[in-house]
Order: structure tokens, then sequence, then C-alpha cells
């Protein structure tokens, strides 16, 4: 049964486990420091669909059949299955796994959909609501850019605290049934905001955010930073992370020797060119279900806390001048030996 | 405990139950026939906020906050919301409901919204995750109209088979304290497509999913639709609301007597110049908190079966001739003497 402690944060007593998970990737991400960890590169950003917007909803496909078969389960075998991500309505979710005929739960969470994805797969399987769920997400370079700031072919400058968005999926399967990871608790994020208008400036946007969810957990749970080998925080970013160690020791937490940011391992910052590090939902999501998730299998790492966060703007709320509220989720990952 | 039959419906074996609902709207909506039993109108369609994407979570805003005034609950007794809407990235929620400081799941499901989250309300609540949560969502119109069609100043002529985009919102607190309104069960709706590519027949793509999840509803609980007061579809409209009927009757189901659809219950059809009916997120969620749940409360309705469905689609998916698929969540609501 769970345990909801504190205010916020909830323990699952059974914890569910891990069965398999997947990430795939394109040329860029291959590129990077974890390009040979992803299960599966694609080299052409179309995926050798018609639009960008059908190659991410590709992407989402690839991740979460190649998760399914680590897992060594039919499609059919998972009850339930949260997904969602950058693109309008969703379309990338909705497009890319409606052929697998499962019962579906849209969510929105910007990039901290993987970790919101991951609470509620956990969640349903260790109440009972589903024997085996899975959570899956995307975002992809091409079809974001046009969409949230320019059409690539207007060949717009990029400011220096912009983020690249990555073209990436990355999809997970839970269940009851033992694994070498198990998922032990779960904050849910409270929104954020705190007068950001700038919607290249997500990391600062979002800062707030993973410090109050990572002090409610560590507050809730009476951890402290050093009992985790990693507090993985999604795409603040070099911005983002100083604000968020900052944040956070205001707070009496100092997490610096343990955090590290999924945008600023995706990519080789300078080689690469990527101003503030990766961002979207395929850079959490493929960071994490590449290095991060083989390490805590395999014991390189024993306990991570998993914090994507999400920057909860659109083009329209920032023309309008909207402050752009942040969220952050948080899984507890634990190696079992 | 939950009880999952079947191989798509959960039974709540202990239910949850509704302890405040409430429904606003804009003019139009106080026009059409349940004008009067929604709990507040706005006739200013800005609702004196600087655009309509402000007005619609100014909408969520008042809709939770009187549900929670009839629950009787201050807003740090629900201890999680889940939220979604029409605008891209789902930002009605997002600056609707940041204010209030509770954990947040974002959830897209289009116009099955709240159905949706009231599934998940009903999952948190029954399964001990959440001693209260909540479930809201909006439409806007004008906000709709531009977004998906054309900006009003267009002047665009509607096809016949278009529906009208409601301004109204929803809220619902839901928690273990016994109501008169019992929560039994749910069905989480699988993504149906059958072809449909034009975005003004909506109808049309969502029939096969609403088809698909109450045949799956009745086939899981042996139930049959005469046990039932109403099965309350969201949004089919004239079009599919036919075609829903010639669907499930195609598998053995005949509902013809008990369905009812939000869509054509909200506008005066012929006066109010709707097409085919009403539509949006805030169309089924507010039939739902206006009549059905007070006649539910009062017991002028005994068995009602909620199944708001949803069009998946994004203008970006439709222009790039993408069939649209559809969703259909189910809930089970039943009046307890």
């Amino acid at each position: 049964m769970p345990t909801p402690i504190g205010n916020h944060t909830l323990l699952w007593d059974a914890p569910p486990y891990i069965q398999g998970y997947a990430a795939v990737g394109g040329k860029k991400e291959e590129e990077g420091p974890l390009g040979k960890e992803f299960d599966r590169i694609f080299p052409d950003p179309y995926l050798g669909k018609q639009s960008f917007e059908l190659a991410e909803s590709e992407l989402q496909k690839q991740a979460f059949t190649l998760a399914l078969e680590k897992a060594h389960l039919p499609p059919h075998a998972v009850k339930c299955l949260f997904a969602g991500d950058l693109l309008n309505q969703c379309v990338g979710s909705t497009c890319g796994l409606s052929g697998f005929g499962i019962p579906q739960v849209g969510i929105y969470g910007a990039c901290s959909t993987m970790a919101l994805g991951l609470v509620l797969a956990s969640a349903f399987v260790e109440t009972g609501l589903s024997q085996v769920a899975a959570a899956v997400t995307s975002s992809h370079f091409c079809a974001s850019e046009r969409q949230f700031r320019f059409p690539l072919e207007y060949g717009g400058q990029r400011p220096p605290v912009a983020a690249w968005t990555a073209t990436a999926s990355g999809g997970i399967i839970v269940s009851k049934e033992k694994s070498p990871i198990a998922i032990k608790g779960a904050t849910i994020g409270t929104i954020q905001e705190l007068g950001i208008t700038d919607a290249n400036n997500m990391g600062a946007a979002m800062a707030p955010a993973a410090a109050d969810t990572i002090v409610k957990f560590l507050t809730d749970t009476r951890l402290s930073p050093q009992e985790f080998d990693m507090i993985l925080t999604g795409d603040l970013g070099t911005v983002g992370s100083t604000l968020l160690r900052q944040l956070t020791i205001k707070q009496g937490f100092d997490i610096a020797k343990v955090q590290r940011d999924c945008g600023l391992m995706l990519y080789h910052m300078e080689e690469q060119d990527v101003h503030a590090g990766g961002s979207g939902c395929g850079c959490s999501a493929g960071v994490l279900c590449s290095r991060i998730l083989r390490q805590l299998e395999q014991g390189e790492l024993k306990q991570v806390l998993f914090v994507a966060t999400g920057s909860l703007h659109s083009p329209t709320s920032v023309q309008q001048g909207i402050p752009i509220p942040g969220i952050a989720h948080a899984d507890w990952l634990e190696h079992e030996g």
C-alpha cells in the first residue's frame, strides 16, 4: 500500500520495479557523451516519415517497442500507458502510441513529463490498478523549434540562455515483478511561478519548482542529499542549476555535490554549441532511459532522485507577457542488489 | 481496494464520493437550457482579464473555488489536482490553478478531460494516494476558435457539422467522505482512429472511441444499458450520436433509449445556431457539474455512465492530413440514498 507522508510525498511500501526501459535519439544525440548508450539512433530527422511531427511520433513508438522487448512483454500486457509530449494537443503521443491498443492517459508536464509518467505508472502498479503500466515521452528539435520559436528555415539567432530541444524519446515499463531497479517513492510537484517572462530562459523559470519539490521530498522523507548518489534534475541547464543550488541552500539543503542535470549531460556543451544545454521531454527521458537506468541496474548508482522539471508556458502565453510557471515531479529510484 | 475486471474496467470497492462540484459559464451558456443550473455566469467573455486565454484560466479558478466552497474544504485539503484543457501546452489549467499551491498533475484528453480527471481523482482517493483529490477543466469559445480555426475577426463560415466550443468550466472534489453521489468504477479509454480527416467533423472522429469504451465497460461489468438512467456521452453532437448508436448496436448493445449527449444538452440547438452542438472540455464538464450531478445528488437520476469523448488532433496534424484519433473515458456514477 502507498503511504502518503508529510504533505506531499508518497512512499511505495511494496515498491514497483522497472521491468524494461529504452531510449532512442537522433544524430546530435548520438554525437553527445551518451550517444553509445542509446538503444537506437535515427540519423534521418524525418525517420522516413512525412513531417517532423510524425517523426516524433515514430520516436515514441520505437522507444516503447524497445522497452517492451527488453521487458519481454507483449504490448497487451501493459494495462495503462501514460504519455505526453510538447507538441500542441500532445499529438506526438497520440499518433505514436495509438496503434498499440492500450488504455492511454494523456499527461502534460512539459519537460517534466517522464517524471510525471513514472509517478503515475508507479502509483497504478503499486495500488493494483494496473499489473503493468508504462510511461513514454518524446521531443523533436525541428518540430519544437517551429512550434515554440521559429521554423528552421528562418535561421533565427539563439540567445546564450536558450536550450537545445532534444530529438529523443524514452519508454519505461513498470510492474511488480522484481528487477534491480525499485521505485521507492514519488513527490508530485506544485506549480511555482517567480515572474520570469523570457521563454528562452527556461532554466530560471523551472529552478524554483525543482527546489520546491526537492526540499519537500527531503523534508518529508527525512533523508539528506548525501544519502543519494545523484539528484538528477531535468533540463535546468547551466543557468537553472546554479539557481537551484542557491535556492536549496537557503532552505538548509546543500545538494551541490550530488546534483546533476540531464540538460548538461546529453551534449558536449562547448563543441556541440547547445548554449544552456539540452531540453524537451526527450532530454530527461533520454538521459534517464540510457545511462542512468543502466547504472542503477548494474549497481554503479544505488540511490537516485530523478526530478524532471517542466516550463509550463505556451507561445501564446509568452507573447501575452504572462510569467512562466514551472513544475517538477520526483521519482526515488534504488538499486536492489 | 480497486478491482480491475475484464481487461479494461476498474471497480471501486469502497467507492469514493463527490464532495463538491461546480459549473461556471458564459453568456451563451446562460441562454441555453442549463443556464439557470450553472453556479455562476460571466457575461463578459474576458472576465475582466486581458486576453481570452486568461479569461479561460479565470473560469477554472472560479469553478474550483466554488466546488471547494460547496465541499466545505479549504484548498490545502486537496492533495492532488488533475487538470487540463484545450489550449496549447494546457496553459488554461496552469495559469488558472497555480495560485492554489496544490500538487498538480497535468492531463490531456481534449474534450474527454473531465472524465479522465475524474477517473484519476477517484483512483487516487480510492487507493489512499490522496485523501481528497480534484478534477478541473475548461474551454473558451474565443480562445479555441482562434487556436483551432480562425480568429473571430476573420468571420469564417462554420460548416454544418462543426461544433460550438463551450465557454465553461467544471470542478469536482472527490473524497472518501460519504455523499449522495458515489463513484463506482471507471474505464480508461483506448485511442480509436477510423480515418476521419475533417477537423470540423469531430463527432464522427470520436464516436468509435465512445462505442469502444461503452462496450468494454458493459462487457466487463456485465451490466446492460437498461440498468442506467443515462449513458451520457460528451460532445458527439447530432452526427456522432447517430453513429455511436449504430456502432454499439452492431456489438449487441442498444443504448438509444438511455444515451444523451452533453453537446446536445448545453444549447438550444436551433435557436442558438450551434450547428452540430456544443464541444470543448468545458461542455461535458459544464453539463455534468450543473444538471447531471444535481440530479444524481437529489436522486432524480440513480445510475449514470459518464463517457466524455476527446478528439485528439492539433491544427498541425489536421493540416498534415493525419486522421483524427478519438478517445473516451468513462466514470460510473450512482445515487446513494
